[in-house]
């Protein structure tokens, strides 16, 4: 990671513009430490004290709680919650000296909501959007939300464009109260499911002098299992926020989506759901919920689930069971960010991504549909990793290492002028390829004896990567990768069509295909035929059942030596 | 579940012949309780007490332990645990009046291994085979093995051949010895990765009277990723043994293919892994083994990782943290058998096996690899589970439920002789497919004014069953099942193809499409060509952009009643 060692801390693109002087403290509260597609691990500073990112932030409840704050921070490492300023206020108004951390009884960073949420329920709150600011500031809320106008579900076009329109107006007229706060303000985007009000949302707020954004209304998308429309939506809004400022998805607290979600750059997430679905009885997973009757072994290893079994569990008084549930689902939220960010670190947010999707088709499907947003994900994630790639499957094909690969190829590399013969060999089973002894055989009986032309240029083709040239053969990840086996169909094209790109494009006088029996082998034989066609030159294919043995390799050498 | 509310004692087909006495014991021994694929939740039954498999059972060394048996029952859960009756022998040989529970202090169940793993490292053992049985008889072993010969790895067919032939002597010549005995006595397989030896091991060694079987050598093939030999080696094993008695693999102690393994047909795991990758700084997840030194964060809900930070473990001293991370390895392997057997018990260890398979390329191939034995899984796998299927892609073909809807349908299924015309239509969205609005639609025109010609029968085509005729429609699994999009080439084909063979072997005189205009659509519309032309049948294709759009539905009612 060592082009990551001085922490990340690019200016807005748009924020110092109209509002330079905010903007240059709130830069500050954010410090990138790692990254992974465009999931990162962060820094987040406040006035109580800085938390790393991502983070799930538990939803708590101002007025009684089951599990206090506190001893969400000390035993289940919780060093951030949430709570709700309007129902604060609601309740202790009247008390102008009420500090929310005094509340809460935590010494840890506490974000506050504005009640926006109560707006989505019951249509209105009482209190202005003016006083629900000074509220927050008054009771030393660390992070802050302006009271936004949420889009909700399934309502019209216009209404959506309204509370669009009218978040921003009170975002803009926000701005003059929140400067020179100390608490870090969230400018909310709504939009819903409207991608191009999502993206005018984010535009707009993007360009004020919030210190982190939050997207609103995923709610109900995610109750649906919509993860295709939360994709988008996330990566709509994304793209079109400031990159450096953590973003916050509103109300998602489904341990089976935070991979996810991070991946596609959200840093923050709240939720209730550890205690809602508690006193449902029901019981979370990284692959999904389940209710407690449903239950005859509890999946999981956390303190709850390995001091009892699900009869006991099952037979607990209400009261104690909802707090065990609770925990238990608290348990699981942490330990699966804790997941993630770990994912994040060896840089296999990826891999950990394809196994999550195991849990619906749904998250499957959304998956799959991230291949739309290939170049965005190749841009964000770093060079390097420590790992090799695991390729599974066509899913895979969008992964930024594939994507990264074949742009190189097409954009930066060029192969010696004098080696004008291209050699195309089907990948040895050994990494690197050219660490081989396959490799060592061709280039031991390219080198010896009469060589009457220069020598030819070996490219192995290798799912998912298309081309590999000798020379990049040991760089990552060509030098370190796995695939499952068989390979699909869209993985064996793809494939086959990015050779065909390199040969049609290249200045090569002549390929040699030295293949072996596999239907990729036919595949790209196929493909090359078309593409030296079409560019006018020689094609020829030694092949044979035994690729590396004595009659097919003579073949290859005269081919390559005397030309036929 | 109520087709396995008494427990399935079926008698042995192989055991009943030579040995009636003791099998009428052993055979009481073992009781079903669930299943899915092979996978299935047993009650093993011993002097000591009952056991619940699949159990993982953590080798403790009778010298020394870090972690006592006691704590490992009362805080692990560990009901059995495994220990080597070679090495006990070896120290205490002389203190005839010794008992392995007082030694372990352990009250639960014990197993003990014969020596053989030291036959495996050090070429010999310093006791005879009949002394290794009358020992583990004498300290009062629950579950004791046969001083078998392990085949190892790497080794001349001609040994391995005579491992095979030494193990299956030495389990004959035992058989006096164990006669009436209370001890459960294995019977091991060997063979290592030859198929045709594993294979006339299993037969052999099963056709005598052992309680329980146990798979010798898959330690190296794991340590190597070979999880496709791996799988060839279980299902060879189990598919030649007498499917009720329980199945042992050896050695085998990785949390990440636990949930294959079960379904393949094991029931109990024994590994020393928690123990030595411990010593080793190697931390275990159900998706790979981490190094400590690799970790910046804690991917585990256990208790150790719960309480600590990846920093605070890795500076904790080395006695102090071996025992941690024992503790969470042990964790991890209890609570991910935990997680398989709910799996069971859901009727989900299918989806659980495609999520566990993102761990390592090799997995995945191997979960590719079991499509040649979906026979066998269909066959050992319930009819009815409570939840729906979810298909993820071509993996998913080899389910037990896609195999039996097939074999359904061309063994079981005649339409009514009165609906000799098919009508063909793309699924609708909603499940069951008849409670949609489309199905309604349709039926409500077919019903409706002049009907010159008996009602068409509908049928829905759906990736990836094929068709599903409309009484059959809201039946498990075709009522609830849930698919990824979009579909890949090998689903796509599979389904077309089933399509085709319907249309091919049945009797209708007369086929309509009303399609879609996916590429399904349009692949099945090919295959019923095909098949309409073999069969000399009339074939009307209706489609269009909006398949029940009005104009295209008045076309199909228009084809359907007046044919044209």
């Amino acid at each position: 990671m060592g082009h990551l060692s001085t922490p990340e801390r690019t200016l807005g693109s748009y924020a110092t513009v109209k509002y330079p002087v905010i903007f240059s403290l709130n830069a500050m509260a954010f410090e990138l430490r790692n990254r992974d597609l465009l999931g990162r691990i962060g820094r987040l500073s406040t006035k109580s004290g800085s938390v790393e990112t991502p983070a799930f932030m538990p939803v708590v409840n101002p007025l009684k709680q089951e599990l206090s704050p506190r001893t969400m921070r000390e035993e289940f490492g919780c060093d951030i919650v949430i709570t709700n300023s309007y129902i604060i206020k609601k309740n202790f108004g009247d008390d102008t000296s009420l500090n929310v951390h005094r509340l809460l009884d935590f010494d840890g960073v506490v974000a506050t909501d504005s009640g926006a949420y109560q707006i989505l329920v019951y249509g209105d709150v009482e209190a202005s959007p003016d006083e629900i600011i000074e509220y927050q500031q008054g009771i030393g809320s660390d992070i802050a939300v302006i009271l936004d106008i949420p889009t909700g579900w399934d309502v019209p076009r216009s209404r959506v464009e309204w509370t669009v329109e009218e978040t921003l107006r009170r975002a803009e007229s926000a701005l003059p109260m929140i400067e020179s706060d100390e608490t870090l303000w969230v400018g909310p985007v709504q939009g819903g499911a409207h991608l191009d009000l999502v993206e005018r949302s984010a535009k707009e707020v993007g360009a004020m002098p919030f210190a982190i954004h939050a997207l609103g209304s995923p709610t109900e998308v995610m109750e649906n299992y919509r993860f295709s429309v939360l994709t988008d939506m996330i990566m709509t809004a994304k793209l079109n926020l400031p990159p450096e400022r953590p973003l916050h998805l509103f109300g998602a607290g489904h341990p089976m989506m935070f991979s996810m979600a991070v991946a596609l750059g959200c840093d923050l997430f709240d939720s209730a759901a550890y205690a809602l679905y508690a006193q449902a009885d029901r019981y979370l997973t990284p692959m999904g919920t389940r209710r407690l009757e449903g239950l005859s072994y509890l999946p999981c290893s956390c303190p709850v689930c390995r001091n009892r079994d699900a009869r006991e569990l099952k037979e607990t008084l209400k009261g104690e069971r909802v707090r065990l549930l609770m925990e238990h689902n608290l348990h699981v939220c942490m330990a699966e960010m804790d997941t993630v960010k770990q994912a994040i670190a060896e840089g296999t947010l990826w891999e950990l991504m394809e196994a999550r999707s195991r849990g619906h088709p749904s998250l499957a499907t959304a998956l799959r549909g991230l291949h739309r947003y290939r170049d965005d994900l190749e841009m964000f994630s770093p060079q390097y990793k420590g790992r090799g790639v695991f390729f599974f499957g066509p899913e895979g094909l969008a992964r930024p290492e594939v994507t990264r690969h074949l742009r190189r190829l097409e954009r930066q590399f060029a192969p010696s002028l004098s080696r004008d013969r291209l050699l195309l060999v089907s990948a040895p089973e050994g990494r690197p390829f050219t660490k081989t002894r396959q490799y060592s055989l061709l280039e031991t009986a390219l080198d010896e004896g009469p060589n009457p032309v220069p020598r030819a240029h070996i490219c192995f083709y290798a799912a998912p990567f298309g081309v590999v040239p000798e020379e990049l053969a040991e760089t990552y990840p060509l030098s370190q990768f796995e695939v499952a086996e068989p390979l699909d169909a869209r993985t064996l094209f793809f494939t086959a069509e990015s050779v065909t790109r390199y040969v049609a494009t290249s200045a090569y006088s002549e390929v040699l295909i030295h293949a072996g029996d596999s239907l990729l082998d036919s595949l790209v034989a196929d493909a090359c035929r078309e593409a030296c066609e079409e560019r006018g030159i020689r094609l020829t294919v030694v092949s044979g059942p035994k690729q590396w043995g004595v009659e097919v390799m003579g073949r290859l050498i005269t081919a390559l030596k005397y030309g036929k």
